[in-house]
C-alpha cells in the first residue's frame, strides 16, 4: 500500500464504458495500477457476472464506476425536433426514423447496484456527473470503499469533498469521453489541465489526480510535479490489447484525425470530447435540440450501428483525449509500467 | 548567454498590449528573464520612443511583439449587424452609435515599423497571429533577431517551423488575451497546454516556449519538465507595480469573477480569453456578427470608454487567462524571480 489507493503505482486506468470490460481492468490492476471497470452501461446481471470475473482473477485494487446523473425526463417536443435534425441521414441510409423508440435507458447509480457492489466491496469506486445522493454514499462508504468523483472547476471540487468524496479527480478540458461536469452546463466553465490541477489542489484537502492530456512517463511525471497525488489515464490505453475498443475507433485514433477531437453533446446528450467526425462537421458538435442525457443515445446510435456495418464511423461516439501521441499498441500491464517509468 | 534566448532564466514576460509599456520590459529583463514590448498597438513614433527608452535603461535581451494579421476589408452589411446587436447598449448609456465611425486601424507588421526596428536590432521580434511576408522576414533576420511566434496546433507549429520561425510558443487554450491561431477559425481545434506542448515537440526541430496556465515555481518547471525550452507567462504579471492594468481590470482579477473567463471575439473581432462580463454574458462570448480584426475594436471600446468612467467594467476586454492565482501585487523583478525558484 504506497499511496491512498493502496497501488503500488498512483496511475488509474480511466474507466471507459463501451470499449472495455474487466479484462482491461485486470491487466492494469495486475501491473500496479488502479484498474477502472465502467459499469454505468451494464445490467444488474452483467454487473455481477463482471465483478465475479474480478473477484476470482484479481487480488489487487480496482475501481468500479458508476453515473449519477439526474434521469432524464421524456421532452416530446425536443424529442421531435432532434428526430427532425437527423432525420436526413437516416433517409440517405434509407431507414425510418419513426422505428426508433424514445425510452430512457442507463440508471444512475441506485441501491439495486449497491446491493450487488456490497458483495464485492470493490477498494475503489468512482462517480462521474457529481455523487450519489447521501444514503447512497455513506452506504459505499459503510463497507470501506474509498469514493472519488470528477470535478472540472475548483466550485465542482469544493462541492464533492463537501458531499462526501474521499479524493478528487481534476479533469482537465483536454480528456476524452464525458465532461464530468454537473454544477453548471457552460462549456466556457471548463478548464485545461495545466490551469485546473493547481487550483483545485489549493482549494481542497484530499487527494487529487489529473486527468486530461496524460499520455506518457513524461507527463505522469508533469502532472506529480503539478501537486497531483495521482493520475488517471483513458486515452493512452485505447489501443491496448486487452480493451473492446472497434476497428472504425481504433483507425480513427492511428489516423491524422485524432489530431482534431472536439466536446460534443451528440452522442448522449451530455458534452463529450470525441474525435470530429461527420455528423459533429455537418450539425456542429453542440446542439441545442439534443435530447437529455442519455435519452440521445438511442435515434444515433441506430445510425452509428447502421454505418459501422460497412466500417463507417461517420456517427460513431469516438472518444479520444485531446493527446492520442500515447496510444501503442502493446498490453495494458506494458502501458502502465511505462507510464511510471520517470515516477 | 544560457539558453537560446540570450538570457539567464527561460522565463519570458508575455508581451500584453493595452496593459503595459517599456516599464514592465525593463524590469523583466533586469530580472534575467525576457521583458516584451507589446508594439501593436503603438503608432511608428511611440514606436521610436519606446525603443528608445529600452536602449537608454537596459542593456539585456528583449522581445518586440507585434502583430500580423491580414488588413480587413470593411464589409458594410456585417458592420450593420454588428451595431444592431451592440445598439441596446448604446440607447441605454445615452450615446448614438451613429457617431462612432467604422474605420481601419492597428496596421499589421510592415516595412515602416522595420525601420524603426532595424536601428535598434531588438534581440527577439516575436509575431502574433501567424509570421510577416518572407521578406520582411528576411530583413528581420538579416539584422541578428531571433523570431519566434505562437502556435496553437500542431499544424501551425509546422508552418512556422517552414517559413522561418527560430522558436515556437505552444500556446494552450488556457492561455489569457488573443489566440495566435491564423490556419483555422475554428475554435473546437484550440488544445490545453498539457496536450499541445508534448506535440509540437514532438513535431518541429526548433526550440519550443510554453504559454497558457503557468503561473508560478511549480508550473513553470512542470513545463520545462514536459520538454519546453522556455516558458511565457502573462496572466501572473497583470497585477505587478510596472503594469499599466487599469483599476477595473485589476479589480476583476483580485475577485472570484477571475474564475470564469472565455474565449470571445467581442472586443477585437478575434477570438481572446477575457474575464466573463457583461456584454460577454448578454450576447454570448461569440458572436458571428463580429467585424473583422481589429475593425470590432471600434463600436465597443466607446462603450467600455463611457462605462469606464463611472468604474464599470461590463465593456472591457479583461484579458485573463484560466489561473489567475499566481498574481501579487509585486514588482515585475520580484515575480521574474519568484518563477525560477524551481529550475
Amino acid at each position: 500500500m504506497d499511496n491512498f489507493l493502496a497501488t503500488s503505482l498512483p496511475i488509474i486506468q480511466s474507466p471507459m464504458a463501451g470499449v472495455q470490460n474487466s479484462t482491461l481492468t485486470i491487466a492494469v490492476s495486475s501491473a500496479g495500477g488502479l484498474g477502472s471497470l465502467p459499469c454505468a452501461l451494464l445490467s444488474i446481471e452483467e454487473l455481477q457476472i463482471e465483478l465475479n470475473v474480478l473477484a476470482q482473477n484479481n487480488n489487487r485494487p480496482f475501481n468500479a464506476n458508476f453515473f449519477c446523473h439526474q434521469p432524464p425526463k421524456i421532452n416530446p417536443e425536443r424529442e421531435a425536433k432532434w428526430r427532425l435534425e437527423l432525420k436526413p441521414f437516416f433517409t440517405e441510409l434509407g431507414m425510418d426514423i419513426g422505428n426508433i423508440p424514445t425510452e430512457p435507458n442507463h440508471q444512475p447509480f441506485n441501491h439495486q447496484m449497491a446491493d450487488v457492489l456490497e458483495v464485492y466491496k470493490p477498494p475503489v469506486i468512482s462517480f462521474h456527473f457529481g455523487l450519489p445522493s447521501a444514503d447512497l454514499v455513506k452506504r459505499v462508504k459503510s463497507w470501506g470503499s474509498t469514493i472519488i468523483s470528477s470535478a472540472t472547476t475548483v466550485a465542482e471540487a469544493q462541492w464533492l469533498e463537501a458531499n462526501g468524496a474521499d479524493a478528487i479527480i481534476a479533469q482537465g478540458l483536454e480528456a476524452g469521453g464525458h465532461r464530468g461536469m454537473f454544477l453548471s452546463e457552460d462549456l466556457t466553465t471548463q478548464i485545461g489541465t495545466f490551469s485546473l490541477l493547481p487550483q483545485i489542489i489549493k482549494k481542497v484537502r484530499i487527494p487529487v489526480i489529473a486527468a486530461g492530456g496524460i499520455s506518457d512517463a513524461v507527463s505522469v511525471s508533469a502532472a506529480i510535479s503539478l501537486g497531483a497525488s495521482a493520475v488517471q489515464v483513458g486515452t493512452a490505453y485505447l489501443l491496448c490489447t486487452e480493451t473492446d475498443t472497434s476497428q472504425i475507433h481504433r483507425a480513427a485514433i492511428k489516423s491524422d484525425a485524432s489530431h482534431h477531437t472536439a466536446i460534443t453533446n451528440l452522442f448522449s446528450g451530455r458534452p463529450a470530447r470525441s474525435i470530429v467526425n461527420r455528423v459533429m462537421t455537418e450539425i456542429g458538435p453542440i446542439n441545442q435540440n439534443t435530447p437529455e442525457f442519455p435519452l440521445a443515445l438511442t435515434a444515433i446510435r441506430a445510425l452509428k450501428k447502421q454505418t459501422e456495418i460497412a466500417g463507417i464511423g461517420d456517427f460513431s461516439s469516438l472518444w479520444c483525449g485531446q493527446n492520442a501521441t500515447g496510444c501503442r499498441e502493446i498490453s495494458a500491464s506494458e502501458m502502465t509500467r511505462s507510464l511510471a517509468t520517470k515516477l
